[in-house]
């Protein structure tokens, strides 16, 4: 078969690998029908995620038919329609049992990053009885659902679960990119009072507001800090979703929450960041860090296909798989290409 | 009468005030039995909490008998014996209305702070109704009472509910001041599985093994972040409670936490701290920051009440308040004469 394959810091190609097979009873193999490109993998590429090795194949998304499954799955056959989660659990260890299925001690964050992952014709999806979900009958747009393998699970558990968004709230996202997108999206279940996104990217920032920010701020042409006390009634903001991941984006979030909210970070960090204890420590404040789980994907289900949610909205391009290679291209250069997300088609 | 006054930093004296007098409908004037000394009231002296002026009275904390309310007090009467709560609370702000008590928007910490304090024969407290408890008539050990002003309560919110103490849990108290003690006293309500003691002072982790603690740590003498992982399974903590307010001790609660865990800050800080986004992002955790509620003060006094929890465990020494710069000398030197909680006695 043919798959993305990472070789070392800004190294890689589409190339024949082996199609892969079942190792374990618990696997499956899923030929995949469509995956995307991650913020991560950009990442990976840069070398900031040294433990993936040269020879892996990357990805960590999407949704494909079932090719073959292991003696122990029971909850899936040959040719189900599937939907990957990003996190792989076994179910069974003391953090699965807790549903913090991102520590899981067998699995976690693995495909695409200590396994082989979802850019390829084909996966294994270990523990595949957790680590997968049946794609509804009545699912209008099932290419939209790849949005559900990590983006949209992150943005509601990292960024509205864990900001505890509740009706009222005054809302800011910094960081419009697809995870500050899917946190919009989704802190509206909860019907805050007003979102406010803050980005430096004008066309996000319009994207934004078609997809239900009240306010926007470009944090490149003025002060974000005074245009949030500004538009808070000079409180600061209830809940702050971090969805960069530098210092400096981190650090506003500490300037703009309001005494009694949350800070709940969603960003890939690679360095620390200053935290102002002279003055949080006071402010009765709450910060939370989180690794998706994706024991929401259930619910998030739920809410596609009851018409609540839309995850399509966040496609913006579309590529064959064997054009991989492009789409790198176009989501790299996001700011150009007006990218959001970009799917890889596998026919 | 007489009162402990701030001169401004490192100058106090005890000397002839005014007896204060009602000044809002809704005050009261409350006769000083007992009151001690916080290591707050130390911190302002050092100079800083710049906020405090010269003439100042000093002190949050007491027990005492009501002499006189205003026209708009109706749960108090002249002799009633009540506890004085050092947070203040108007009750109907929108900081109050969250039970938000400690941000209320014409109280919170404002004793000995922003008006005059308990460290005096008389003092005025505003918003009576809301910020004075009855003593119970069961109370067998009133004086210990005094302990409910602050420390058991700051303890208990800011570190044990703020880090969601639950049975089975491994917790790890870094500080065992007298608020790391009310926090050791109080997790207790909860049944966590270990609670281990972080301090450098060996009078102060015996007193902590007197009181519960299942192990404890000086780390002057050992590396804590080494013992913490052996005493946890290689797991970290499940929560961990910051009861010093220095860099290096909220540093050292980062490296301590495992993944899910909670850092609960209680500590007063006057700098910066370094936040570990590098390796925290995706460790599933919660900071908190708090100044107290004190929205358990009738739940402690019920713990009280019921012999659940004993504070006056934590009183060491008693002094006439007229001695009470020898009891801020003694609390001061805390290390040498094994100070816990001074009491100061007004007869």
């Amino acid at each position: 078969m043919k798959a993305l394959v990472y070789h070392g810091p800004g190294k890689k190609s589409w190339e024949e690998k082996p199609k892969p097979s079942l190792i374990k009873p618990t696997d499956a193999i899923v030929k995949i029908n469509r995956t995307t490109i991650c913020g991560t993998d950009l990442h990976i590429l840069k070398g900031d995620v040294p433990e993936v090795t040269d020879g892996r194949i990357l990805g960590h998304e999407g949704i494909g038919t079932i090719g073959e499954v292991g003696p122990a799955v029971t909850g899936f056959k040959k040719g189900d329609r599937v939907l990957i989660s990003c996190i792989t659990s076994c179910g069974r260890c003391e953090y699965c049992k807790k549903g913090m299925y991102s520590h899981c001690e067998d699995g976690g964050w693995i495909l695409g990053h200590l396994i082989d992952g979802t850019q390829a014709e084909y996966v294994r999806i270990p523990y595949a009885d957790n680590s997968l979900y049946h794609i509804p009958d009545n699912t209008a747009d099932e290419e939209a659902l790849v949005m559900l393998s990590d983006i949209l699970p992150t943005g509601f558990e990292c960024g509205v679960l864990n900001g505890k968004v509740k009706p009222g709230d005054s809302v800011v996202i910094v960081g419009a990119g697809p995870i500050g997108l899917a946190a919009l999206l989704t802190a509206q279940f909860y019907t805050p009072a007003d979102i406010i996104m803050i980005d430096m990217d004008d066309n996000r920032l319009e994207v934004s507001k078609k997809f239900g920010a009240t306010q926007v701020v470009n944090n490149r042409n003025e002060d974000a800090v005074k245009r949030i006390y500004e538009l808070t009634g000079n409180k600061g903001a209830d809940v702050v979703i971090e969805a960069v991941g530098v210092p400096a984006t981190f650090e506003l979030c500490e300037s703009i929450v309001a005494p009694g909210g949350h800070i709940a970070n969603i960003g890939v960090h690679g360095k620390s960041a200053t935290l102002h204890l002279e003055k949080l420590w006071s402010h009765n404040i709450t910060i939370t860090t989180r690794l998706v789980d994706t024991v929401t994907t259930p619910m998030l289900l739920k809410t596609v296909c009851s018409h609540k949610l839309d995850p399509g909205k966040l496609i913006t391009h579309r590529f064959p798989i064997a054009n991989v290679l492009e789409a790198y291209d176009t989501f790299q250069h996001a700011s150009v290409e007006k990218t959001l997300k970009v799917i890889l088609i596998n026919e």
